[in-house]
């Protein structure tokens, strides 16, 4: 027990490698399994190779962009004294810029490896069984989610150590701690900046790929999706991959870090006497989210199912259950034997116990923003029925109808969000709603390897249809694929939920470092600043959509003229040439990513440079309280759509009338469907990495900002009026002590 | 220039007699012209026997809210003392909610008598000529305008004139001023109150007809619109004029009123020496709106044409341009005049000059507004010709597309508007918003004529239709139609701009009266109602949108069956029955208004009593950022999805060639318009009044939040840390003195 309060911090790192080897067996055991025969390897392998070209060229351009920011970062050349001596500590933030950077790709990079090895092997599996297909595909998943999970807590917790021991960090409390975090928020920042990257562009390649293929394939040529004539076929189930699995797992690494993160930078402010140096507030985050990989595994042996009549949702929400429930009871544990009776951050007193409750809110609140999420976007439920019934007058009402359930989906996520902000923060200040994403973050690469899974069976059923398998294949890959689309939508509410809470904790963390005590909206500027934020989600979604139809009409365009210039394909007697729109998805989606992540990461430094970091903070609420209602509004939306779309195919009843595919009804849920594609997989997940990312680059220019504001006001020569803030604590018997000087402010007046 | 100092706040209601004397000039003038043949005069008859139906219809509702609310109001029992006698302050302001509501009710009552007279006149005016039709449409949206301003300036400069002696008022900062302004926030709930029933009944009502008389008649049957064989196409006149008419009126009743009474608010706490006895600040916004009637009425002197080849737009302009520079000029003289020579709200100090510039930036932010407005929605311009050609690949890409625009158009607006709220906050502190408001409002007159000239064109031309009058009988209203289409998107920008300044205003004045020196968005409960307040405008958004299209499928319902039941009508052997369709569009749009009214009335009660005044105020942020986006967005993508739509009439050129009516593109740009309908007509502009209602809820219950919120903290027996804000002045020579108290604040240690 000595041993390990001691070195709890070694701990984190090693939880971190425990979940890389896990990942490798499960990896090693996916490569093993049966590859199918040599034309279904060979089409794996035109997908395979089209996810890697897209990787290589995203890379290049990422890796300019990687080392221009660094260069950036270090030419800012702030010196920070450390023990006496000075160091350039925005070159090591850049480093740990780069660092974050290769490791979020690295991240991505294995899970579409696991999952395009993984695809293929699962249509052999469903030759055999569901149980077995059912195996192979979550296998796949969790290579992706154990990887995602175990590189970030071991980043993050390597390099903490090795800040620490470079700092020569000798107290918790020490500006050398502070500093030790501060640059640590580089790690962050890379990990963000390639997650926006992967999360845009991967988003505009796959429905680029999708719609291309449909409107000219589905539509003109009269074949079925996923068949092998259809020159973009590839092109979509490569989508797949980079936009459902590589970009989902950027995003969620970026959460994954950025939340301990946040956290850790708010545990610094509280000063503590307990057994581990008076670091228990910063170390939990990191324990609890390394746990959490232990207990992820524990979660995957309940994914399994006995026969081909077991209900594949239940065992993924068994075993999604056991980690989250068992994450609680360890919280419990933990929160109990590393944090002292009471703590207090910025004024707010709180006891421990109270920290547990608010990781139990942050838990609640992942499960009823999946829930939710679930509700307005499943088939048969209310929400997708009314789109279905508005079906029946034509394309408009349609629209208007999947409009109105995306925008009636954000009542309850919203009013939960808002619950479990106020009950974190009432249980344990800004530390709670910090810890309450970190609790809720610490199954992580449980929900990946369920997100994961989804489009690994997508594709299995798309390689079952190419090599033209015996039905019962595509009927077992088909059931999978069907469970993917329910988990889709509850992870994409995971997701936005815990990006919310995450953007939060980094906005608490950023006033800390900036040196300001409030935004107060009440200031005009700061609310310019909170109008100016709530525009960039719509700005941003515009571009995302717009990016999408571009694209998608350029492979269009190639697809009609493939199949005007290559004789023979419809008769199967010539191949596609599928690389051809793979490169147009790939240009194009690198091509339009780059506006809408200049946006993301120059507005932040803008602002805060020529207006200081309160109207900064009132951009940041703007953009997370604006980008949280589009990303609900779009991702919901466009899920209830999908659904409606799909209703069609077993049948819908409509004023006592049954309507199947090509009846009119059907013909205007395709048009729903359509305009849903780029709302949920594109603009509405992008959402995410928007409000994480602008609240991480504040973050990280915060300590420069909070320093040229003073300047500003000292050179301006104006009389400036001083406001004092100090603190009185009045006891019981009505007597007052002064007690400190909470800060300085100072008013200067215009003449 | 003596007796005129003394007795300005007399010329207050004077000017608003004036404008309502010349409106009964205008009024009786119109009525004076021929009406037309007795076909002409029975179909006006039907239109204007409906939109009375309407106004009766709503009014017995609106009665029953308004004495149950006035009610309400009376029944909380404020005792306030004044002059050392108590006082029921809450029986004077529902004494005064019930002025506001009658003022409101009327004033959309004569807008709506003059709108149905003036439209038949035109259609018999434009027989002769283009200039005369001009003439007589444009009087009849004077006497709108001016019927608009002059009841506001009368209502509550009389009603101000009445408290100041009830009250026994003195002294410009006494407690008696205050309560008289307090007290007159009455007088503004209830104007804004009747505007959001009327908005958004009107809105449903029009685009239930319209959508309802488009689907039936020109889809299914074939018969052009405005048919007199349509059933539907009364009602869908009698829309025109309760939703473009009557509902825009209402709204900008509400901003006006509510703009100049902010300003008072605001004024009553700047402490001034001049010669109104210290009443400069207060009486400024209600001169400036005064004078600015008279400004319109020599505005309107411009709006005329020489003959068939003048350009109307061009005279709208002018008159409009003439109206926005005199008041500009004359404010300069006005705050010259008026003002002292340097002024003090809540500690920023500025000059009256810069009163002055404020006034600038709020006639330039109207005005650009306005003009990104039309560019946004404009026929040949960027924006609709993208909506254009993406027209080519279906109803999907058109949805694509218009919501792109609609969502990219939020841009230019917000950093106007940041930047005018920077600006105004700069010259004049908060002073200067609310003045900047005051100042954009004055030519409110002026607007609302232009405004209301549009549905009165286009209801010419639709009795033109039905009446079967010659071609060039339409060509002149169709003239006149084409641009009130663009005053319309224009009046529109106008709107939201004017709704968003009143709203800040507002939140200024709120943020006083409940006695809180800050709302500090970096407190979890403040940030957990930003993002409640956020959510509002889009299930608000969704209720309009889902009211419509329920309220179509209706009327869908009811002209399908007449076709079906009543033998002879297409052969016009047989009358539809008209009042059936007006009665379905009256009674779905007064059942459906009663939720979002609901919503917009009792959040921020709620919010205000059970979290406070802080945490209210987060919400009314979060309502005022994301309203003004939705409401950008709902009104541009709906008008320029209408515009595309109509620039198929010319034919379009898609990809080198020309498509028309009835081609594919056309038909998905037909789904766009009908999906744009309810929002550019229902719920986009719905949001001004939204955020402008919430606001002045707040306004009203601030008195009695602040009382609730300290008791609350008294009862809560828990140690309470003070915190006194004290100001230090540091002059030039670094000697520092110690001023003032500026507030203490409690924070609660929760055990």
């Amino acid at each position: 027990m000595d041993f390990l309060q001691n070195n709890l911090i070694y701990a984190v790192p090693l939880l971190g490698l425990v979940g890389i080897l896990v990942m490798a067996v499960k990896s090693a055991w996916v490569n093993k399994q049966d590859a199918g025969d040599a034309n279904m390897q060979e089409l794996a392998g035109y997908i395979a190779d089209g996810a890697m070209a897209f990787l290589r060229a995203e890379w290049k351009i990422l890796s300019i962009f990687a080392v221009l920011a660094a260069s950036l970062l270090a030419y800012s050349g702030t010196v920070t004294e450390v023990n006496g001596k000075a160091i350039h500590s925005s070159w090591i933030i850049s480093i740990a810029f780069i660092i974050g950077a290769v490791f979020s790709a690295t991240a991505g990079y294995i899970g579409m490896k696991a999952a395009t090895k993984a695809n293929v092997r699962t249509t052999q599996a469903a030759r055999t069984s569901l149980k077995q297909a059912l195996k192979v595909s979550f296998t796949g998943g969790t290579v992706m989610g154990l990887g995602v999970a175990g590189l970030a807590v071991l980043g993050l917790g390597g390099l903490f150590i090795v800040f620490l021991k470079y700092f020569n960090v000798i107290s918790a409390n020490s500006h050398e701690m502070k500093t030790a975090i501060e640059v640590l928020t580089g790690f962050s920042l890379g990990a963000e900046s390639i997650a926006l990257f992967a999360r845009v562009g991967g988003g505009i390649y796959t429905k680029a790929a999708d719609v291309g293929a449909d409107l000219v394939g589905k539509v003109e040529a009269g074949i079925p999706e996923d068949d092998v004539r259809n020159p973009a076929t590839i092109a979509d189930n490569v989508g797949d991959n980079v936009g459902d699995v590589a970009g989902m797992g950027a995003d969620l690494f970026g959460s994954y870090v950025a939340t301990i993160l946040a956290t850790m930078v708010l545990g610094q402010e509280i000063t503590v006497t307990d057994n581990f140096g008076g670091m228990s507030p910063i170390l939990l985050p990191m324990v609890i989210c390394g746990l959490g990989i232990l207990f992820s595994i524990i979660g995957t042996w309940f994914v399994t199912i006995k026969d081909e009549k077991s209900n594949v949702q239940n065992a993924l929400n068994l075993g999604n259950w056991s980690s989250i429930i068992i994450t609680g009871i360890a919280s419990f544990f933990l929160v109990k034997w590393m944090l002292p009776q009471t703590l207090n951050l910025r004024g707010y007193e709180f006891s421990s116990i109270n920290v547990f409750y608010a990781i139990v809110v942050g838990l609640v609140v992942g499960t009823i923003m999946s829930i939710v999420t679930e509700y307005y976007t499943a088939m048969g439920k209310g929400p997708v029925n009314s789109i279905i019934q508005q079906s029946s007058t034509g394309h408009a009402t349609n629209i208007i109808a999947g409009l109105s359930v995306g925008m009636k989906s954000t009542v309850i996520p919203i009013l939960v969000l808002a619950g479990g902000i106020m009950a974190s923060y009432y249980f344990a200040g800004l530390y709670g709603v910090a810890i309450a994403a970190a609790g809720m973050m610490a199954t992580t690469a449980m929900q990946l390897a369920i997100d994961a899974f989804g489009p690994i069976a997508d594709n299995a059923g798309g390689i079952a249809e190419m090599s033209q398998l015996p039905p019962e294949v595509r009927e077992r890959t088909d059931n999978l694929d069907a469970v993917g689309n329910t988990t889709a939508a509850t992870g994409k509410g995971f997701a936005i939920a815990s990006a919310a809470l995450t953007s939060l904790a980094l906005f608490a963390a950023f006033v800390g470092i900036a040196g300001i005590s409030a935004i107060d909206i009440y200031k005009a500027p700061v609310l310019a600043g909170l109008f100016v934020g709530g525009m960039i989600p719509f700005v941003f979604s515009a571009l995302c959509i717009q990016a999408v139809g571009k694209a998608a009409m350029d492979m269009v365009q190639e697809v009609r003229r493939q199949f005007r210039e290559i004789p023979g394909i419809m008769e199967y007697k010539a191949k596609p040439e599928y690389e051809k729109c793979v490169a147009i998805s790939t240009q194009a989606s690198i091509r339009e990513m780059l506006m809408p992540g200049a946006i993301a990461l120059i507005t932040p430094v803008i602002v805060g440079f020529v207006f200081g970091p309160e109207v900064l903070g009132g951009l940041l609420a703007g953009v997370t309280v604006s980008g949280v209602l589009m990303g609900i509004f779009q991702s919901n939306a466009g899920g209830a759509w999908d659904n409606a779309k799909k209703s069609f195919e077993k049948g819908v009843e409509i004023n006592g009338e049954m309507y199947y595919k090509k009846s009119e009804p059907h013909k205007a849920s395709v048009t729903g469907d359509t305009v849903g594609d780029p709302f949920k997989d594109t603009s509405g997940p992008s959402m995410n990495i928007l409000i994480k990312l602008m609240s991480i680059v504040s973050l990280v220019i915060a300590p420069y900002i909070a320093i040229s504001a003073s300047d500003a006001t000292n050179n301006t020569g104006m009389e400036v009026k001083k406001e004092i803030r100090v603190q009185k604590t009045v006891d019981s018997l009505g007597n007052e002590t002064i007690d400190t000087l909470v800060n300085e402010t100072d008013t200067v007046i215009k003449n």
